[in-house]
């Protein structure tokens, strides 16, 4: 990991740990105003063999010894995931599934995430969740009777927590539209992280410059404001023309030696990287005015929220409704 | 498409559009029987620029103008495919919904799977339709009440078919083990084809060899008859002995150039071949007792057959049922 030093420069460097503190906290009382005898039960199920992701799993349970939200992790091979993801469906101790991806690395893990019942699903990222984000509906109706919150992707919801926290979103706007006149780029347009992000701040007003390895795609709400959703576009704009016009780059390029040109960004922009590997350079601190960089601790704080929002569903109307 | 010369061999070429014969017939009829105000609608999106694809969506205008079937092409570009998706799903005078892949070719192609109404999900790619398939559930429940059979997907559908008209299945066995003796090799582990193939052919009592670019996998039916679903294995044998075991094998390598190596095959195997390009070679006919060249028209038949079946919702129990 490279030393971002900022001795020199006006550059912020904002620690997750301070953007997740508050829902920690949050969640920390509420699990304590329940009692010990109703804790939350997260079960995760690890299937492979990827050192992030048992590392992932290792670090799900210390954040959950310290929230109280009970872990139980399964270890399985990934031809017995799928029964491990029923079994944690059909156990009523079982509160909310967590899989550690990849499983099997391609569309079956689509399938896999589309097996864990919605009940439980805390990681959002069955297709239900997925088309209510796109869509900006706001609640779903559960199999068997019963309304509950839509629940956001952790990743994608932690970040937009984080652009709040940063200031990017502007208070004195309509919800909605927070972020109106916000250029934004997203470096990913994974099915997981890039694409729902680039909805997300769509749907929030922003002009989105979504950047895959192959084109740019601009999101925006275009006219969203009758549509309740986003619209997309091509664009002939170069990488390097949109990285210089966004407010905030957000990048999540999974490649080790992957670096944002520092020369391409705007001065005082914010920089967020929610990759595993640091995709920005030494010298972002001369360049943004915020940077953050990573991210994972305030997506294991959303996953617990989404826990608890599972967990609650005898008390819809309770204090949990602050989480 | 090279030619494949019988004249000195004893191998039956079995030509799918005699597969199909009895299916087209029987929608045929069945349409008539509605009356022309009652014509199933079927909705096909196009939402690029692929060759394949373009000449698939011609094929099926065709083939429903044969059997009937009101079909309605709908192009867009890929941007506003889902909004066609959910446009479709929204007009009442639409029965079944025929999207033509790839769109994105990715992930995101699986979530504009899942965007399809499982009303009128004719493809049967749907989650549901898969996670029933895999598991042997026959029939679901749908949103909003009613129940209704559960659809197979196409193209697996198709090769089952196949396999029944080739006399693979013995009916001299119990339903649902009419392959129990069988070794099947199926080369190709799609989300779409080769997965669900291979898991149809083991619930039904084969052993099945899933072959992939990365590694063989038997999926068999082991404890299954306890379990009503197949079971999933790794193994170690070679692609070639895997081949050399099976009775039957299944070919559907999307690569130019790609051949089965008919020298690894039995004397006397079946050969079926389901990708656009021909996988096995010329002296296939030297070595299989019988041989099909494609699938396309019995899937093109299973599609309409599917569409029949979504569209008679207040006939459930009618002469619709032979379909």
């Amino acid at each position: 990991m490279p030393a971002f030093d900022t001795s020199e420069s006006h550059c912020q460097i904002i620690d997750a740990a301070d953007v997740a503190a508050k829902f920690v906290k949050r969640i920390q009382s509420e699990v304590l105003r329940r009692g010990a005898d109703n804790n939350p039960v997260l079960r995760g199920i690890l299937a492979n063999d990827d050192f992030a992701a048992k590392k992932y799993a290792d670090w799900t349970a210390k954040t959950c010894e310290k929230t109280g939200i009970k872990f139980e992790l399964v270890e399985v091979d990934s031809m017995s995931a799928e029964e491990a993801v029923d079994a944690a469906n059909n156990d009523p101790s079982v509160d909310g599934i967590m899989v550690y991806y990849p499983v099997f690395g391609d569309a079956q893990d689509e399938y896999l995430r589309n097996a864990v019942s919605i009940r439980k699903d805390v990681e959002a990222l069955c297709h239900t969740y997925r088309y209510n984000m796109y869509h900006n509906i706001r609640s779903i109706q559960l199999p068997g009777g019963g309304a509950s919150k839509s629940l956001l992707p952790c990743t994608p919801g932690a970040i937009v927590k984080i652009l709040e926290y940063v200031g990017v979103y502007n208070h004195n706007l309509a919800e909605g539209n927070r972020m109106y006149g916000k250029t934004i780029a997203v470096v990913n347009r994974s099915e997981v992280v890039g694409r729902p992000l680039a909805a997300l701040c769509a749907n929030d007003g922003a002009k989105v410059y979504s950047i895959d390895v192959d084109d740019i795609l601009v999101f925006s709400r275009g006219n969203g404001i009758k549509l309740h959703k986003h619209e997309i576009a091509t664009t002939d704009i170069s990488k390097s023309a949109a990285l210089g016009n966004a407010d905030v780059v957000i990048s999540g390029v999974p490649v080790k030696g992957f670096k944002i040109d520092t020369a391409d960004l705007k001065d005082g922009c914010i920089a967020i990287n929610f990759a595993t590997y640091q995709n920005f350079s030494p010298d972002i601190v001369e360049k943004a005015s915020i940077f953050v960089k990573s991210v994972g601790k305030v997506t294991v704080a959303m996953l617990q929220r989404n826990v608890m929002r599972v967990s609650r569903s005898t008390d819809m109307c309770g204090s949990a409704d602050i989480l």
